[in-house]
Formats: C-alpha cells, structure tokens, sequence
C-alpha cells in the first residue's frame, strides 16, 4: 500500500501550469509491476495531443475517427481522464476516458481505453475510481455506461451493475 | 395523413420570437384522437417555465428534483424537445425529453414524459422521432437511451435495440 502511495503521488503537481495532475492511491497489488522507476499520474487536462491520443486508441484497435470530431467531443464532454507514464521529462499517454453530462444529474462514460502494455496492472481500474470520484465530486448522482461484454466483469468489480431493476441499454439504428 | 399534417403543421411560428417551433407529420391513425380543436407542436426551447415542467413529471409519479439541479441540466442538455397543446391562446406543456452529448459522436436520452392525458395516441412516439431527426440533423451518429423495462418495446418501435452485440447498460451504485 506505501507502494502504491508513492506511485500514485497526491500531492505532485505538472511542470505546465496548464497540467493538472493529481493521483490517487488505490488497492491492487498486481499493479506494483507498472512501477519500474516510473512514474504514473491522471490527467483532466482537456487539451491533450490528438495524433498521440489517435495512437493509443490505435494501440488497442479502435477505429479511427475523424480529429475535427474528436475535438469537439474533448472540447464538449463534461470530463475528460488521461493516464500518463512520466519517466525522467518523458512522458506518454496510457489511458484514457470522458464523460458526457448534464452537470446535475446523469453522467455516461466513454472511450475507455488503456495501453496494452499497461493493461492488467490494475491501472485501468485506477482510473475509473479516479473518474467516479471527480463525478462524484461534482455532485453528478447518476453513473452509468455501456459496456462491451468482455469488459462487464470489470465495471462490475467497480460498482456498477448491469440491467438494474431491468433497465435496458438501447441503441439507435437507422431503418 | 393529410390529417396529421394540419395537426403537426410544419410551416407554423410561435408567436413569441423566443420560441422555435417546429412540427413533424407522422403515421398512426389512433394519434386523431389529439385533435379535438387544438393544435400540438414540438419546441426546442430550453428555457421553460421549470414549475409547469414539474406538474407535468409530477403527473406521471417522479420523484421531485431540486429546480436548482433541474435548471443545470437544461441548460447543459445538447437538446431539450418540450410537446405544447394549444387551444386559441391557451398553452400547456404535454411532453418533454432531453438528451446529453457529446457534441460529435455520442447522445444519450434522459427524461422522456408524455402526459397521462396525451398518452396512446401515438405523440410520445412522434415527440421522440423529432428529437432523433434533431439529433441525426447535427451528425449524431450514436443515438443511446436507458429503458425502464415497460418502455423497452416502444423504443423498439422506434428502431432502438436493446444490448446491441452483447453491450450491456450499467449504473454505478455506491459501496
């Protein structure tokens, strides 16, 4: 646990002044591994370097999608995550995620994404109790997200249930 | 149909320039039963009188939300699509629903409600068909919504489906 208190350093701050980064310390000892004289801090800096955002999406497979419009998304999402490993001045983007809001009510999160060399260390989960706290901090009661099925175990490790009380995710297609 | 097109006239204004409204020709026969001299129009107008909004959530048995909270989440919705009777000079609000976004890929609606009186004459469906037409004219490409299990087939009817390829809805609860 002192471990992890010093990989996910609370107190840090970035050496921009348009960097916020604040960490937060979690259980999990399998992450331990990810500590290899690095250092790992969250980011909601919204202003993030598409072409390297577009990579590590690449990274695990996604689509790409036109940059205008993941501009837009950034720039209108209610809150914006990015996970970075910090080694000596370099740093490099492994995580993402945002969520959509209506600042009082509901939240959903999208875009999950961790590095494939940074996944199952425990840092994704990370993450998202780093989100969940920031959308709890803001007062948003209503959590919620649609999950791939290979990735419901793992939100459900978070708190989050699938269906409850029935309710059904459902998407739009056009006729 | 000719009947649906005078009583959702499309070419209509409000009278008052603060209000924007539109109105959308739709099928279904039992909807006749609306016309009994009045006139039901969309508007996309978000700044509503939050004590009507209130009586008419308080018509289908929500719960009440701080006016506060619910003023923010107007006002951070990408849409708000409100459903107006009109007898000569007489309005009244029969509908409503709103959607979050992202402003580029994602939307997500919230709060749909169609009063009790105006229910079963196929409005609730013509209400959500403006609102997806809205969202589709601002290059929406993924339309989401959370269904309460009674609801499920009314969207269905609507061309939304439920757990498309296995993705599951998910809330979070706190620990």
């Amino acid at each position: 646990m002192v471990f992890w208190k010093s990989l996910f350093n609370t107190s840090d701050t970035a050496s921009t002044s348009k960097t916020t980064v604040e960490g937060d310390p979690i259980e999990g000892t399998a992450a331990n591994r990810a500590n290899n004289g690095s250092r790992i801090f969250f980011s909601t800096e919204r202003e993030l370097d598409l072409y390297e955002l577009e990579e590590l999406c690449d990274a695990v497979g996604w689509s790409r999608r036109p940059l205008r419009k993941v501009k837009k998304a950034l720039q209108f999402s209610f809150l914006v995550v990015s996970m970075w490993e910090e080694r000596g001045a370099k740093r490099r983007i492994i995580g993402f995620a945002r969520a959509t809001s209506d600042h009082a009510f509901n939240a959903t999160i999208w875009d999950v994404v961790v590095h494939p060399d940074f996944q199952s260390k425990g840092l994704g989960k990370a993450m998202m109790k780093y989100m969940i706290k920031k959308l709890r901090s803001e007062d948003i009661s209503n959590i919620t997200l649609f999950a791939d099925p290979h990735v419901v175990n793992f939100y459900g490790g978070l708190g989050f249930l699938a269906d409850p009380e029935g309710i059904k995710g459902m998407f739009w297609y056009p006729e």
